[in-house]
Formats: C-alpha cells, sequence, structure tokens
C-alpha cells in the first residue's frame, strides 16, 4: 500500500490541495474556493470531503499518511493562522489541529513562503543548499529563510515577514496598516500602483491608457512590456530596484547563497528578476559582492506550494 | 593545574587581551594599541608576549586551553580578517592561524558584535535564549544575531551586518562608500552628525556651542543631554527613532525574543535605549507587538567582548 501525503495551499482567492507520493509526484489535485467558506469549519469539511474524492478516484489503495498547509500569517510553532488579512475567518484559528481531527493524520501548518521554501530545498533549485531565501510574490509578498538548513521561525513563529519591512520611510500605505511596506511596493497591488503614478505623472504615452483604469493589473502592465510599452517597463524596473535594495538588506542579515523568486509576476518576462539582480549587485555591501544569486524558483505556482506543503510533512513526521 | 581560556577584542583604536577562568571571571587582562602594529605579525607577536607576561603575572601553574579573537570583519568560517577599514592591515589577513602559531592553542576567530552575542548568551542577559541579537553601537554599528541557539554566519561567515543595511534612501554617505547605512545615523559619528545637523539648522541655543566643533563628539552630546540641552536630547531622540525602525523590520526578518544594547552610547543615561523602545514599538507590524523586548547589554563594554571572544573559544573547543 502506497504512503501518500496532502500538501494543502491556502491562498486567500483559491486553496489548492494535492495527493503526493514519495518522489514529489502529484498524484492528483484539486482547487477551492477559499472566501466561499465563512468558517474555517465549513473550510476543513470542505477540504476533508476534497481528499476523500481525489483518494477515491486514485483507483488504488493508498495509506494518507500526514498532512502539511501552507497558509497566509500560518504559525509553524501552533499551527494557528493568526489575523491573516486575506482571510474570512477573523481571529485566531487552530487550523493544524483542526485539520488533524478531521483528515485522522499528523497535519503541520506554516505561512505559505516557508511552505515554498521547503518545497525549493526538498525538490527545486535549493537541494543542497544551507542558507538562502524564497521571496513570493503575489498580491502580497512574503519570505521563507533558511539558515543552517532549517527554515527561520524565530521566536514567535513568525520570522520572515520581509514584505513587511519598511522599504520607503513614510511612503505607500500598506494593507497592514503601516507606510511604506515593502509589500506595497513589490506585488500585484504595488506594481500596479507604481503604474498608475507613472502614467499619471507622466502622461506619456502608453498602451495602457487604451484599456479601462480597472483592468490596470500586473497582466495587463507585463503584456504592455511585452510589446515594448516604456512606462510598463518602467513600473517593472522601479519594482526591481526597490526589491533589490531590500534584499541587499537582507544579504546584510542572513547572507544567503541564493534568493529564488517565486510567483508569476516575479518570473514574467525576466523584467522583475533582472531589475532586482542588478538593485542588488548595485547595492550590496563589498564583502557580499559575487556571493550572493537572484534566481527564478523551480516550481511553478501552484505546484510549488503543495510541493512545500507535502514535503513539510515530510519532514516533520515521515521517515519512507 | 587550572585551564584558562584567551580572549582578544581587537578594535580599531585598542585591543584588549583578558585570561579568562571557567567561571567566566578575568583573572587578568592588558590593552594594546592596535593602530601602533604596521603588520599583523608584529601585532601577533605582540598579543603573545602580553599573554605570556599575563600568564607570569598569576602566579599560578595554568594551562592556556584555547584563545579566541573577536575582530572587526572577522570571519569565522576561515579564521580572517577581511578588508576592515579600521585596521591598518590590508585584504585578507589569516589572524585565527597567525595566533595558533604564536600561542601553540586551538584559535577561533568572529567579528566583535558575535562575540559580544556569544558573551552576553554564557554569561550575560541573553542566558536560555535561543533567538536573541545584540547591538554594538561605538565608532561604528555592529550585530550578532543568534536563531535557534547558535550565531548566524550565513554562506559567507559574514551575516549580521545591520550597521550597513539602509535606513535612509539616499542618505547620508557612510565609511563603506554607500548611501544611507544604518552605521552613518547610528554611531559615535551618526550621533554627532546628527546634533551638527540640528545645531546648524536651527541656530537653537545650546550647550554645545559652548565648545570648539572638534569637541562635539559622543561624550559632549551626552553630557548635554544630562544638563537638559533640548539639541542634545533630540539628536539621541533621532538616532534611536531611526534605530528603532530598522529593529522592527530586523524582527519581521527573525522574530527575536530580545535586543540587547551594547557599548556606552547605547546605554548612557537612557536616552537612545528608550527612544529605540519607544520607535521600535511604534514601527512593529502587528503580530509581533508585545513579543520582543529591547534591553541594556549585561556585559560593559570592554569586559563583554573579552568574555565573548573567550566563550566562543570555549564553545568551541573546550568542554571543560
Amino acid at each position: 500500500m502506497r504512503n501518500i501525503v496532502v500538501g494543502i495551499d491556502i491562498g486567500g482567492t483559491n486553496t489548492a490541495i494535492g495527493l503526493v507520493g514519495g518522489a514529489g509526484d502529484i498524484l492528483a489535485q484539486s482547487i477551492l474556493q477559499t472566501k466561499a467558506f465563512a468558517t474555517a469549519k465549513a473550510f476543513v469539511a470542505a477540504v476533508k470531503d476534497t481528499c476523500n474524492q481525489l483518494v477515491v478516484g486514485l483507483n488504488e489503495e493508498v495509506r494518507l499518511n500526514c498532512a502539511g498547509i501552507g497558509a497566509p500569517n500560518g504559525n509553524y510553532y501552533n499551527g494557528e493562522i493568526a489575523e491573516a488579512p486575506n482571510l474570512r475567518w477573523n481571529g485566531r484559528v487552530r487550523l493544524a489541529a483542526m485539520m488533524e481531527e478531521a483528515l485522522q493524520a499528523n497535519c503541520v501548518l506554516t505561512n505559505d513562503a516557508n511552505a515554498a521554501a521547503i518545497g525549493e530545498m526538498i525538490y527545486g533549485n535549493a537541494r543542497g543548499m544551507r542558507n538562502f531565501m524564497v521571496i513570493t510574490i503575489g498580491t502580497g509578498l512574503g519570505s521563507g529563510i533558511v539558515v543552517n538548513g532549517d527554515v527561520l521561525y524565530g521566536s514567535t513563529g513568525f520570522a520572515g515577514e520581509l514584505g513587511h519591512v519598511i522599504a520607503v520611510r513614510q511612503g505607500r500605505l500598506c494593507s497592514c496598516g503601516r507606510r511604506g511596506c515593502l509589500e506595497a511596493y513589490v506585488s500585484a497591488r504595488g506594481l500596479r500602483q507604481t503604474a498608475v503614478e507613472l502614467l499619471e505623472d507622466s502622461k506619456q504615452d502608453s498602451l495602457l491608457w487604451e484599456l479601462d483604469r480597472e483592468r490596470w493589473n500586473a497582466k495587463a502592465i507585463f503584456e504592455a512590456a511585452e510589446k515594448g510599452d516604456e512606462i510598463a517597463r518602467k513600473a517593472f524596473a522601479i519594482t526591481g530596484e526597490i526589491l533589490g535594495e531590500q534584499l541587499a538588506n537582507a544579504v546584510a542579515f542572513s547572507s544567503p547563497e541564493a534568493i529564488f523568486l517565486f510567483g508569476g509576476i516575479a518570473n514574467a518576462g525576466g523584467y522583475l528578476l533582472n531589475s532586482t539582480a542588478e538593485s542588488l549587485d548595485a547595492n550590496l555591501l563589498n564583502i557580499f559582492r559575487g556571493t550572493v544569486r537572484v534566481m527564478p524558483s523551480a516550481l511553478n505556482d501552484r505546484n510549488g506550494a503543495i510541493l512545500g506543503a507535502a514535503a513539510l510533512a515530510r519532514k516533520e513526521f515521515c521517515q519512507d
């Protein structure tokens, strides 16, 4: 009987659920709409149903060994989600314990970026590395920091919140209520706002003017950049410049050998990746020059997060 | 026969050398002027002579067990000092190996702030803590970061250079050649420059006007603050505000349970300590509120660094 691990990636919009085999092969997967569930209880019940359906669909007898969850504001130490601004469930939710009861299997939880880092370490480009970090760029910006081969959790379990380092003093208002956070500049929302500011300040020609304002999103900006649009390319360049500055600070902190960018915006066309790498180089302290590379994640978005969550569970519970 | 450990703290100006007993008691100590030695070879010979004299002075037979060195830009991994801007010896100096040969004892080297962190962990206020950091404030700003009970060295051995995170974009020129580094604001030099800017911009009354400009140093600013001087107090307040902002970023990175400030300026009169703690609280991301304290180091300057270097050696080599 085959042992499988469940990987669950909870995002503000979608939750991806996958059954993962021993070699990191995703045997089956499905998607739930996170926001469709008003309570965590209803959500957990739906995840359980989905798992059962996926197992039935395999047409083979398997043992559901353990489960790993990546979730925004997920805390590895206590298995709780705490005050996640992008989820409907307020306060502290004891999700790992609830899922453990529902699935009747050991369950471990961490934040989505930490899960991505573990996925990168076990199945991706960080194999064999002991000091690296993964920056996940989507609606917001997350980070998973690996030090001496272990994810950095700190005293609270919440270490690695690089989305909320202050990138610009007295800068843009962030969704966390403070000003100037990295995430307010480097994220789908941040990229959009930078493009809006460039358009409105310059009144320069741009393909984006041909779209309704509400369609100025990351995808539209990418498509315009692909067609050579100057404003769109500049928006990516500014975003990468700010990210590179903050990554230079992060290198001064933990001196990783590589920084992986994860997420669609991060890798699309290399615009962000290249300007980030350039800005990092320009801003590094001399002793770190040539010691760190910026690279794309080897795991594509959805699978990477499922694999990361499954890898976390495997690292925690399984010896198979 | 008693086992002793040599602790060597190399600073830009002075080098302190101490013989340390098993309980962290400094049995004898002496000071050399670092800048008096044009070559590392001459310096190592002088350290050896000093050690021999100190041992003779003990009037008891001892075994010199091992030695630890804290040095600016010291690298734990390879025992080298690399391009230290405050030392006369250029390039890379293989100091640990040279000292090992001279003293005929095992020798380990790290940077001075890491040594202070180990001293704090073994003999100071961080006993029992697994996640904390020490910020050393003197001519420059250094940091020793402890994660899961170990000093964070990263892939290069140079992790924990918080003096060179960018605190102010396009800000003051730093001695490292870049702009806006934390050290350009939070250090003896930074405090002085802030006071100079306040004096020149405001033309406000201040006790500092009664001194020659070249005497506007950290000590004079502290003394003026003690007498209620507004400019002097404001200089400390601004320094603490900037430090608190960057510590809030550092907390988002590694989530320590405490941050210790080490060095004369850090603790004098509580001016910097209090404004730093206040700014940290104001700038923390909500999930970290109430999870981290700013505290003075338990080790006074010179002894702390000797004890830290000795503690490093003890941790590395001795089981006594």
